[in-house]
């Protein structure tokens, strides 16, 4: 049994679930090991908490090498010939004329080659720094970050049907993604606080993040002056001299597509990449309206204006950290609502993924998107074939991965806590097969042989509660017991996870002297304006 | 548009739905085409009928050379160290003997390389026959073919809740996939008449099949002298001559895993194999009880047994068409109860699939599985966590692609239409991206530039009719509208949708003669000798 230990651990590492986030490269076989630590190890459950996810099995590619360079030919080609509009910018245009653009009005015109040289000094991937240092994440690499939705001004769930949210919500999310292993950072906009005004909310939502979570989280984008105020408010939290030199903000930054940048996300985009905070660049399409109504039109229009929008953020400092970035969903040709699930939004998401690594910088699409108004089978058939994509295809930076529904308008507890036990399910997918001789199991088929079972037999026995993936929502009793409980349906019991889990959810330590700052910023703030729904 | 028109048709043929189902190769540029002929194609909608689907992106492959070879070896060693059990059958062992094994009572033991040497004279794809020519379907190489749910005695929906399943709903279900165009084969036990006698049964459920689709089938093997029946019903709808020069019946058989073969699917598969029809060897495994607990261990046992068993057929009749077969699912190591849509399995028949194709035989694996006892949003992911794997992975032949509810207990008339929904969208998947000029939608980009939107541009309005898939299921309207229709879920729309699709079903023509003749035959056998349940 000894070699068969070794064997796992060294082969694989597949179970170590406390190393499964950190690159293999810095796990020597030696270091701080021995016999006794490999054993801890191995009785620890698969689901303990890692940071993120690296991947040990090969990315799903779709496009050939000569399917890529037409796309990337096309990308090129719009930038040049079609060009992008940098709107109520005028620093905007200076920068990129001064950078070699030839600029028409609000119009600009990127020669061949010239935004891909800008993106070169992006890095291929960075950290973004949590709190809790446990908690920092990898984007970029063979690393996937699971983030939750971002977004929705309604909520479903708890306490019944569909209503508008609150910051109380807002609050219940961010503890919900706390509390659950498989989601990797706090997110940004879990749900709009509508009860609060739109010009100081960003203020507790930050807040809500960095008290009540201790991992990583996204700032406000809604005006580049609340965009200085979450760098300030995480100079409270990590430090100045800490966040000057290291991204502890990931944010939110949408094309207007077709082929339009706005003044206010161009703001924001400017205070963060200036203040080296990280910046996800990303054309939001709704295939048939806002791109072609083909795969390879809304890949080659997405590439453009991430392009564009990347290699400006190396305009206002080079170096600052970008993530690619695609929303892609396609429409209803017949009432022209947004739909999800459907194949040619996933092909879209294989097609980035591939040019986002050539181009060498993290990337971000798909999620739990979903257009179903309630957490049934629609909803869990349309996730599913968003995340699948998600995970095989190697998005680094996976916003939305959990809690979304109805097209982005509603919030959902219940789906929430379904999603996250299916991101927990990807993980063990990217883990791949184990080929470690314990992997391997041979003497458990010589020591069973044929017409016995394996229920007894001591590799069993030695890997029992390790062996296979436990969902918290599945209900895998017989039907007799499932009826003796009410014929609950997977919803009915999502909804009643969540409610246990926010019953018993207990906030991170923090220094009590940094939450009396952060709390102090907010007054201030707050008193510097008259609140404001503009 | 001409040009753009060319492209489309004559470098992918992506949207000539028509033909999307027969090798390119025998696709001429100019066979049958000209200019109207592409223009009838073009406006044919993307979900009409296609026997069956070639893929055009790659299979998704987790395992290493390294790692195949492992599994390869190890599945040698369980064949030639282990052996296999062939019991209650004389006449197999004698084979063995022949063949080199070395037969020590009931257990053979297969020297390393003679199972795969064996297997070579197998046929890498065929093609299974159907009464009517333009439903045949190819069975192996970059062929996917979609078949209903297999063996459950309970269906539920339609008039309410679960109980046993009738012939009616037999005849139901078989009208349900012919109906499907997504469905490429009408299946075998698509749910088990439990009305009628189990020594009698066989000839109604083969009857149904053949009357009221026109779709290829499977056969009975719950007898070997049922076996035989089957042929003779198919000599009386295909031809004596037909059916012994062609394969017109695919029939499951089941290993009893671990690795013993027994005597009843022994029986089938001789009968089956001597008559050059075409049997699914398939093991089947709840990992962690008839396999080892790890993903590895699972995929040498399925490899040995399965060779085992198609090694076995290539014994009785050289050349026999198999299917490598795969049933891998994971069990609750709490309760033992089956668990479905799980990572673990997914890996298994990710690997399974590049194990059949270097083996060079047909792979049947995965389908639509879950455990929930609705079609709730359990059901939903778990199946799509089986079907998406199903399909990257380059399974051919999908049992139980739609139907299968509560661990495959239950037939579902909901579920049914809601995967049927699912395997329209998997067709579009592997069609991959469309890269001709209408695909790349340059012109389109350009006419519509920043800032404006596509819905009403030439290129939208030429291809919108066929541009995105449309669900059959999903409802994509306002929340507004949803609440007017009275807040109905995905199960309560797919039980209205399979009502609507009897209540129009016609039955294919069917040659009067045949059909009386078929007639015959069942009650002469049905007077032979008395119902039992045996």
């Amino acid at each position: 049994m000894t070699d068969d230990i070794d064997g796992l651990i060294d082969t694989t590492g597949a179970t170590d679930a406390a190393t499964a986030g950190e690159p293999r490269e810095r796990r020597g076989r030696g270091a701080a090991s021995g016999r006794e630590a490999r054993r801890a190890a191995r009785s620890r459950p698969k689901t303990a908490y890692a940071p993120y996810i690296l991947r040990r099995v090969p990315t799903f590619d779709v496009l050939s090498e000569e399917g890529l360079q037409i796309i990337e030919a096309n990308a090129e080609t719009i930038l040049e010939e079609i060009g992008i509009d940098f709107r109520d910018d005028a620093e905007a245009l200076d920068l990129w004329r001064e950078a070699g653009a030839d600029v028409q009005g609000e119009r600009v015109h990127i020669p061949r080659g010239l935004a891909r040289k800008l993106i070169a000094t992006a890095p291929a991937e960075f950290t973004q720094h949590a709190r809790n240092p446990e908690r920092s994440v990898q984007i970029g690499g063979k690393a996937t970050v699971f983030a939750p939705v971002y977004g929705p001004p309604f909520v479903r769930g708890l306490d019944g049907g569909r209503r508008y949210a609150t910051i109380e919500d807002f609050r219940n999310f961010v503890k919900l993604a706390y509390q659950s292993p498989a989601l990797h950072h706090s997110g940004g906009t879990v749900c709009e606080p509508v009860d609060l005004p739109v010009n100081k909310r960003h203020l507790d939502m930050n807040y809500a993040h960095m008290r009540y979570s201790d991992k990583p989280f996204m700032g406000s984008v809604t005006h580049p002056l609340r965009a200085l105020d979450t760098i300030e408010m995480a100079k409270i939290l990590f430090g100045a001299e800490f966040v000057e030199h290291n991204t502890v903000i990931t944010s939110l930054i949408n094309a207007n597509s077709p082929m339009v940048w706005d003044s206010t996300m161009l703001g924001a985009l400017k205070n963060y990449a200036r203040a080296n905070q990280a910046t996800i660049v990303t054309p939001f399409i709704l295939a048939g309206a806002m791109s072609p109504v083909t795969v390879a039109g809304t890949l080659a229009q997405t590439l453009a204006e991430s392009m564009a929008g990347m290699a400006f953020a190396q305009l206002c400092r080079p170096g600052a950290p970008v993530i690619f970035g695609s929303f892609a969903s396609s429409i209803s040709m017949q009432s022209g609502a947004p739909t999800f699930g459907t194949p040619e939004p996933a092909l879209v998401l294989y097609g980035c993924a591939q040019l986002a690594r050539r181009l060498g910088v993290p990337f971000r699409s798909g999620g739990s998107l979903c257009g179903s108004k309630t957490a049934d089978a629609q909803a869990a058939f349309e996730s599913a074939n968003t995340l699948l994509p998600t995970v095989l295809g190697g998005v680094n930076f996976v916003l939305h991965a959990a809690g979304w529904l109805e097209g982005g308008l509603v919030s959902s507890y219940e789906k929430f806590v379904m999603d996250a036990d299916q991101l927990g399910m990807m993980r063990t997918m990217l883990e791949g097969i184990d080929l470690s001789e314990n992997g391997q199991a041979m003497d458990a088929i010589r020591e069973v042989g044929p017409g016995a079972h394996f229920l007894g037999c001591a590799h069993t026995q030695a890997n029992f509660e390790t062996a296979f993936y436990r969902s918290s929502i599945a209900d895998n009793n017989t039907y007799e017991q499932w009826l003796a409980e009410g014929e609950r349906d997977a919803n009915t019991r999502a909804g009643a996870l969540a409610k246990k889990m926010l019953d018993e959810y207990e906030a991170p330590a923090i220094d009590p002297a940094v939450d009396e700052a952060l709390v102090a910023f907010i007054a201030k703030k707050k008193a510097e304006f008259p609140d404001s729904n503009i």
